[in-house]
């Protein structure tokens, strides 16, 4: 969806790089993340004050291959490196369907994944993912489990004005952001953190060089380049060179896609999705309710395998299962092509049982 | 020291990204490696046909973000699913000094570094890893283990006509490849492994999904740009546009670094560096002694901490202990740019005891 708008943006976020630029391993040997560009950490310190969503003073930036890398990274950062056994690593359900084959990928000795948070009881340290607005569902979460041995990942890639009321700036320990859920640029692989303590960023930054020494200088050059229109963008609010901000065109689009869900889900009478509580946005200055990324669809009545049933009608979407929760629920994105998006709601609005 | 090529081949290989373009997470979703650029798959294909140094008929193209990933990803997609208890990795010493963390960086109940090959006589399945040319000591190297249970990865990051005689095409199991040594771009953080067997391939992806979701597009089709340019230079044989070949250019930077180390080592009588047997290289059509990426020094008499000694005398080097072996040797990179270098021998040769 967010094709539209680069494409009306045009040449001012082309970048050109040539043969002999950006090929060493090297950004900048006098900051702890060596292989952060200077000038991609100096936007996305003003894209986080224009926006307002999170607070960067007294923060290390660490720039990862998209937040996945990120998040290994932290696990590996926050992990006890002696513990006799590996920390648990918990999350509330419904959460995001990769944390589990992420965190248990490798049999790690110094994390597991311990499943839904609201259940966690164990002793003991603990790493509690908080994702907010959260994957799959959209609601705004914080930590479940607050006891004083745990530490918290706070991942962000949705607190952006086009999915979610923007209330305060965000001010955790250790935050993930991501491009491919602000701009669209899934494609560039590129996340950044947050981080608040010195030694958990060197963990981290270490982990990265382990890992894939360094992330893509290219596509740093690129999100440097993407971001900063981002912030160009907003700070002429109505129209930028004829163009309007990016946020005003995502928050428009994403407002439009819910109101057509809702319609259908409304229309079939088989469905429900969560209705949101409104609140106020700092940086759009309105009230509004959440419009997340995804759908977090029910089958409501006798459907017991939400996924089954509307891939029986051509719809593909993840089963609630892979979020730790009912086959009742099933996700399916809102962030597709507008054709792919039509057909949806679409198909959706026709199923009748 | 690459540099300099790439300036002189000019506009030719300058990328031009469009704010749209490569956005999406998928470059080819029907390949089983969804992530991979089909232009950069031509391109790798062709330059291994053209250089003549490796197979790739019959394989699966992997690409990772530079060739740890893919390290890394091997190790994944060979460890035994249910063993009881990690599978060996080991590589004859001296050995590339990042094997060891990058093995045991995460603890993993899969894997696990056992040392060196070499004295390595456990039963059970292992991993033995080949780097050819070694590094850091610039050998064409053969496993030595050698027993049935054992899988092989090929590390071929220096297995170019720049660096040593290319005597037939490598035709291995796994063998991994990197745009850092063979055309100097270490900022793109590209690499790709070249898979006979399509599970080993597939658990390779899995791997890559679940650690960053793929790989940056940006750097794939700047690699792919920079791959044909070294086909093409190669296939005008004498000048293409006014330009050498790039493998007559690194080569001939290669062999005039190398006399002049030579040189210096000579005239210091303190150290000594290997010499290497000559061999045919088909793609050049000359018999020549490897010029490895590394010089691998080793102090004589009575100094029995190279890389302190030579710290002394302002020469950052790596010491033999990193590589499983005496510290009276260390590594020197031999691709630093002119001016390095060139301090590099002069400080070496004008140091007396």
């Amino acid at each position: 969806m967010y094709e539209h708008y680069w494409q009306q943006v045009g040449e001012k976020t082309t970048v050109v790089i040539r043969g002999w630029q950006h090929m060493s391993y090297f950004s900048d040997v006098s900051n702890i993340c060596w292989f952060l560009e200077p000038e991609l950490a100096k936007e996305i310190v003003r894209v986080h004050r224009v926006v307002g969503n999170a607070v960067t003073e007294g923060r290390h930036i660490i720039v990862g291959t998209g937040s996945s890398q990120l998040f290994l990274a932290a696990l590996f950062a926050l992990s006890p490196r002696d513990g006799p056994e590996p920390v648990s690593v918990v999350s509330q359900a419904p959460f995001y369907s990769s944390y589990p084959s992420m965190t248990d990928c490798l049999k790690s000795g110094l994390y597991k994944w311990a499943g839904d948070a609201q259940s966690y009881s164990k002793e003991g340290p603990y790493i509690e993912l908080v994702t907010s607005p959260n994957n799959p569902d959209g609601n705004v979460r914080r930590s479940v489990v607050n006891r004083s041995e745990g530490t918290l990942v706070h991942d962000l890639a949705y607190y952006w004005p086009q999915y979610t009321p923007i209330s305060s700036p965000a001010d955790h320990e250790l935050m993930l952001f991501t491009v491919s859920k602000s701009t669209g640029h899934a494609g560039m692989r590129i996340g950044w953190a947050l981080v608040k303590d010195l030694e958990v960023a060197k963990r981290m930054i270490k982990f990265i060089e382990l890992n894939t020494i360094g992330v893509s200088k290219d596509s740093q050059v690129r999100a440097t380049k993407v971001l900063k229109a981002v912030s160009d963008s907003s700070e002429h609010a109505g129209s930028w060179e004829g163009v309007e901000s990016f946020f005003k065109f995502s928050y428009r689009v994403m407002a439009e896609r819910w109101k057509l869900l809702r319609e259908a889900v409304n229309s079939s009478r088989i469905f429900s999705v969560p209705e949101y509580p409104p609140a106020h946005c700092n940086f759009l200055n309105r009230v509004f309710e959440p419009q997340p990324a995804f759908a977090w669809l029910k089958c409501e009545r006798d459907i017991d395998d939400c996924e089954s049933f509307l891939r029986g009608h051509k719809i593909l979407a993840r089963g609630g299962k892979h979020f730790g929760v009912s086959p009742k629920y099933v996700r399916v994105s809102m962030l597709d092509r507008d054709n792919n998006f039509n057909l949806f709601v679409k198909r959706l609005s026709t199923i009748l049982l």
